[in-house]
């Protein structure tokens, strides 16, 4: 399993082919990983081609090494497959694919990764080399990693990619003391977040934000600016509000909107609120609260990987949840939307981290990228390990 | 004066050529502006190449183009001298030296910008013109504005140009609650904030920030990290605290530095403390206070340009006169040295801007320039017109 491969320059563009073809899926695999594949023909001396490639589109439809076998159809036999994921070993709907491969005869199959679920990673491999079929694994496997990192945190470390988004003003501000927070970042910005939304199984929001702003947490296809944004906005990624209280309004507009909304919140609360949350549409779940009297949110990420199928992960919300899971160190990327603006000292904060009171227990950044995003500036970042 | 000219690509380069020498006079040639000169001789039909150059380095010394009329000798007759500045009319030190381009026979003079001075704008022109010399104006204007901004500042606008430099938390927070904070930024952001001190020409601080860190706000030479640092470390920029109340303790470590220290304070504070403060080593200076108890401080900087020749003033202080100065439209940059880092909603504001309580009253910014600075980011910002 561990083959040390030296890789050719015509391997990595077909890889990179098989990577650019998984991207197409980002909006739409969900709970799937993103797989993209290319079939090519290499006879000796002369150029290969590409005689076959796919992407997995959607749960419940062919995975991509089917799309791609189909198109090549006869020519796959003696061809190579470039695959971004480890051929499947389990017998879904669309049959194991690296059967499909090994059926196909093909002479060699690259893989940019091993299957991150560690129960089955690999035996797609054993298959394929039991055929006698030659498979080299690890190129471009960075890349191919990148495409699904809710994927790969749900198998590997039961629980969801968290992606905590904010949009802040120059001096760090989220709204002003009032509250008063809407349009601090413009329509370029704003249709970022709707991708983020689009990519994400999931939104997780406080119940003070949703209060605040009345927020839909919703994908509106106007502002995604994604091809077939119509298609993409289908699905609704499951609306999540930690509600400790159950304080959400019956009338808050997230609950007339098309998709799931999970409230999440401690027992002991009125048995009459929760029936009239339900009635209204919402699922309540309740969790034990911690000794500081709040929800467990490690538990919370976990119950949501694996009875919610969550891979991605989107937190949209105010200084107090996002402190809390920052502290908890549960966070795997900010993203952060600065506008060029200033809203001053009185203006609410952008994190609550009460327990920091030292620069000694300052939260480390590593930052990724920055870029301009119309008027606005996009930083993304990850906290540092301790 | 308004000469159309259609500029050649020869005069991009050779004026580009006096603007980079101009910059050498980055950090000696205070109060006076950075000014370089070219002299190119052009023989019809043959390539034009330089017969001498040269740039103000420092105050009482030769100006620019006394230093490239004495490289070029008597190439000088018939040629083209570039002029980042239109030449002086004045009779200083040195002579005027739009005397000393006539006197030199040159044929042509192309001058970036005119004077800045409105007093004497246009009359270094007028005499070349009367000469009979070809004198055009405009080319790469913007570049050479951009060289001496306090200098232009001080003629147009009686004022110093204000730099606000702040160094802060990815969340907008410059010290943790308890005033701790330095090393929020690492040593290259360090080394930027000297190199900014060293092309200033006063250094402004707040009485509070001064007792807090006991700030030196000197230059260092070991950490100025530009050619000659011994040599421009020598001049100290001027230190101006702001003191409405008197309070900078006779130990303060800023007494003790070479250079001078201006305090500026209100009336009917104890004789005592000013004579004890003035035998430290330190100027006292007494301003009226406003109506709301503090120093005027758009009085106080048309006092630094008109007393103290103050081109560019770097302010360099915590929330409260940070706000003040942005809250009285005198800030004309902000320069931001942003760490990867999180301290929390308890730490230090970067601004008090206390009147800003709705969305309708956030201060825009025009961002200029995003960049890495070590491990930090460095934005500059102006603030955008009301």
């Amino acid at each position: 399993m561990s083959t040390v491969a030296a890789f050719s320059d015509a391997d990595h563009r077909y890889m990179a082919r098989a990577l650019q073809l998984a991207r197409q899926g980002l909006y739409t695999t969900d709970p799937n990983p993103r797989v993209g594949c290319v079939i090519v023909q290499q006879p000796p001396g002369q150029p290969g081609h590409i005689v076959g490639e796919g992407f997995h589109v959607r749960a419940g439809e062919p995975h991509a090494e089917v799309h791609a076998l189909n198109a090549a159809g006869d020519k796959a036999k003696g061809a190579t497959a470039y695959v971004t994921l480890e051929p499947c070993f389990h017998t879904g709907r669309t049959g194991p694919c690296a059967l499909a491969l090994k059926n196909a005869q093909v002479a060699r199959v690259v893989v940019a990764m091993v299957d991150s679920n560690p129960q089955v990673s690999g035996q797609g491999i054993e298959l394929l080399k039991a055929a006698g079929i030659d498979v080299q694994i690890g190129l471009l496997e960075q890349d191919a990693r990148a495409l699904n990192p809710g994927f790969i945190a749900r198998m590997q470390r039961k629980r969801p990619f968290v992606r905590l988004k904010m949009a802040m003003s120059l001096d760090g501000r989220t709204a002003m003391g009032s509250g008063e927070s809407q349009w601090i970042t413009g329509p370029e910005a704003r249709s970022h977040v709707q991708r983020l939304r689009a990519r994400s199984s999931a939104i997780l929001s406080g119940v003070d934000s949703i209060i605040m702003d009345d927020s839909r947490l919703t994908l509106r296809a106007d502002q995604l600016q994604v091809e077939n944004a119509d298609i993409v906005a289908l699905r609704q990624p499951l609306r999540v509000i930690v509600d400790t209280r159950l304080r959400l309004p019956l009338a808050a507009a997230c609950l007339r909107e098309p998709g799931r909304t999970l409230i999440m919140t401690t027992p002991a609360h009125s048995p009459e609120k929760r029936a009239k949350l339900t009635a209204a549409g919402a699922e309540v779940h309740v969790f034990e609260a911690g000794s500081d009297g709040r929800l467990p949110l490690g538990e919370l990420l976990g119950w949501l990987a694996e009875n919610e199928q969550v891979n991605e992960l989107l937190v949209e919300t105010g200084a107090t949840l996002a402190g809390a899971l920052l502290d908890a160190r549960l966070v795997d990327e900010l993203q952060l939307f600065v506008a060029p603006t200033l809203l001053g000292g009185e203006a609410k904060p952008l994190f609550a981290l009460p327990g920091l009171s030292q620069m000694a227990d300052q939260r480390r950044l590593s930052i990724h990228d920055i870029r301009a995003i119309g008027r606005d500036w996009r930083i993304i970042a990850s906290p540092e390990p301790d």
